[in-house]
Parts: C-alpha cells; structure tokens; sequence
C-alpha cells in the first residue's frame, strides 16, 4: 500500500487555494493516487458545525480566546476521524487551511502569544504535523480585491483588514523561513499556470520521496 | 458599589442543581442583592451554540480533544463577555457549573491528563478563578434515576455510564479536599431542605466576608 500524506494548503484568503486544490485533485486523480480533499475548520460533521459557529460573520463579539479554542477543536475533531484514518489507509490527504494559518491569523494576527497557540495546537495535534504545507503568497491588497470580486458574501475571517492580512502574510512567510523542510512559499500573483505548475512539481516531489 | 464575586454549583446530572441554583436566586434577591444568574456551557449567544454542538446527543463521534476544546471555547467567551463584566459592576454571578465539571468529567470521566485538562482550563480562565465552588455530592445511581425520571431526552453528557460517573463523582470530591478554602461539598442525598439550608448558609458566609 502507498505511503499515506497530509498536504496542507494555506495563505490568506484570495491567494487562489481553492483553484490549486482543484489542481492537485486533478493530478493526483491522473496518476492514479487514492485521495481525499479537506478544508478546516470543518471536514466533519461536528467540524462543519463548528465552522458555522467561528465563521458567523453576525457574531462580531467572538473573542480572540475562544476563536483560537474552536479552530483547535475543530481539528482535534477532523484529525482523529477524518485525516488519521485516510492517511493510514494510504491516502494523500489535501487539506484547505491547518497549522499554518492558525499561527498566521491567531498570533501574527490576533497577537495572541505564539507559546500559547503552538501549546493549543500541539494538545488538538497529538504530535501529528503536515507532510507538505503550501503557502500560497500573495499581496493582501490583491487578495481583499479577489475576495470581494467573487460578489459573495464574507464570512468572519474575510472581513479582517489590511493591517490584519498584513501580519499575517508575515506570519505565514516566517513559518516557512523556519521550517524549510515542510514549507514551500508559491508567489500567487503569477498567472494561475505558472502557480499551478510550481504547486504540482512540489507534490510531485514530495509524493516521489515519499514513494 | 458591591464587591462582585463568582459562585459556581456544579456537582453530577441530578444531584439537583437546578433547584439549589433557584434557591440562591431567591436568597439573593430578598437580601437585595444584584446578581447574575448564568450556565456552562453557554451563557452566551456563542456559548449557546458551542453548547448545542458538544451537548448534541446525535453526535456519538465527538471526541475527548474536541470535547475539551468546546468547553474552554464556550467558558472563554463566556468570562469575557459576560461574567467578569458583572463581577466588575459588583454582582454576585452564580453559575451552573464550571471548571470543577471540566476536570471531573474531561480528567477524572475521560482520562485526559490534569496537567492538558487545567492547561486548556487556564488558557480559558486567563488567571481568574471562582470565589466558591458548591459541589451538589450526589450517589451516582441516584443522580442517574433523578435525571431519568425528568421524561426529558438526554444530552450527550447526561448518556454517560455509571462507571463514568462513580470517577466524575470521585473527581469532584477530590478538587474539593485539595482546595478547602474555595470549595465546600453538600450532601444532595438530603431532603431538599436541608440541603437548600447548607447551600444558603456557604453563600451568606461567602457574602459576609466580602462585605
């Protein structure tokens, strides 16, 4: 049986995720890999339920605290009956937001100190971490502009400002300048083939390491 | 004005919460007091929908981690928003359940380490702590028959098995034999009465000492 993987893919919003997700899905389906797209918070019913809670954007009275409980329970959730289980089935787990952006919004953002988020992250995580964590880098100016040109509406988290979206891009450029071995940063202002090429021969290599 | 403070009951499904909590609604309010009477977990708007997500009795697979991240989530916001702003403008809060729960239930039921479970509940608590701590101590099997004989559905906490309580009770007469200056247990297998007469004489003895 293959060699089960958790990819995570993450940035701030309108950095194209969704598009890169769907890319991958299609080259992991072309080459014949067992697979399973995720996003967080979510992935289950319980994290989808939660979602709902964290993302409201009619609850602007939500506290940085407990924002940072539910994501982690949300996770804690997805990793044990979702995630877990399809990695050990041998499954290349493509997972939209994890770790990454918790640190990224929740402590660059938030200003929540970062020896409490890793402690938070490390009780929902049980010592598991990502294979692979794509971040996908783009300038939150553009990233707002995406975001609002999809003509929907913004959920909780896609109503921060500028000076937010600012840290966290920071945040998310400084986990990967510290941890080379499991972050590669894409600059998503290329033209979304340029982007999608530079995603694939990353999976390509991991999957290839891996294998 | 006042001094605030907090008192918590908390105590096993059935020991009879519901009505003391009545009784020190009642005692309070002849003695002019104002105060704040609240719910865990719950209390607030948020509160109240992370308690319809972790109290859902259709949702079996919610696990320990998760469990363990809801409560803190919906304590977290419920201290910030509600409970610390009333303790602040000099009311006596009292609140159906609290911290006691979480290490009975998540440590002692479940078998989650203290050193996770009292991380996560400070993490929430932010250095603050109740002022009392009444533990409704209830014969298990009994708690499980007064609950049962409510003809209401049962939660997902109220599902637990007699083993599982038998620990939580164990876990709440421990917490209350090493902390005895915020914690005093009543025997809630007394006529109500009686037990209604202890409880009153802890919270009048509470009050006169923050006058």
């Amino acid at each position: 049986m293959a060699q089960g993987c958790l990819i995570v893919c993450d940035g701030n919003n309108g950095a194209g995720k969704s598009s890169v997700i769907r890319a991958i899905e299609e080259f992991l389906h072309s080459r014949g890999h067992s697979y399973l797209v995720t996003r967080e918070p979510g992935g289950t019913r319980i994290g989808e339920k939660i979602r709902s809670v964290v993302l409201d954007p009619e609850t602007p009275e939500l506290c940085d605290t407990t924002e940072l409980l539910l994501f982690a329970a949300a996770r804690a959730q997805h990793l044990k009956e979702k995630i877990i289980p399809a990695i050990q089935a041998g499954k290349v787990v493509v997972c939209d937001r994890f770790t990454p952006a918790t640190v990224a919004f929740q402590h660059y953002g938030r200003g929540i100190p970062l020896s409490l988020v890793q402690s938070i992250n490390g009780f929902a995580l049980e010592g598991f971490s990502p294979n692979l964590n794509i971040i996908l880098d783009v300038d939150p100016e553009i990233g707002m502009r995406r975001v609002a040109s999809r003509g929907e509406g913004l959920d909780r988290m896609e109503m921060q400002k500028l000076e937010f979206l600012t840290r966290a891009r920071e945040g998310f450029l400084r986990q990967a300048e510290e941890a080379p071995d499991t972050f590669v940063v894409i600059d998503a202002s290329q033209p979304f083939d340029a982007v999608s090429a530079n995603v694939l021969a990353e999976v390509d290599a991991l999957l290839a390491k891996l294998a």
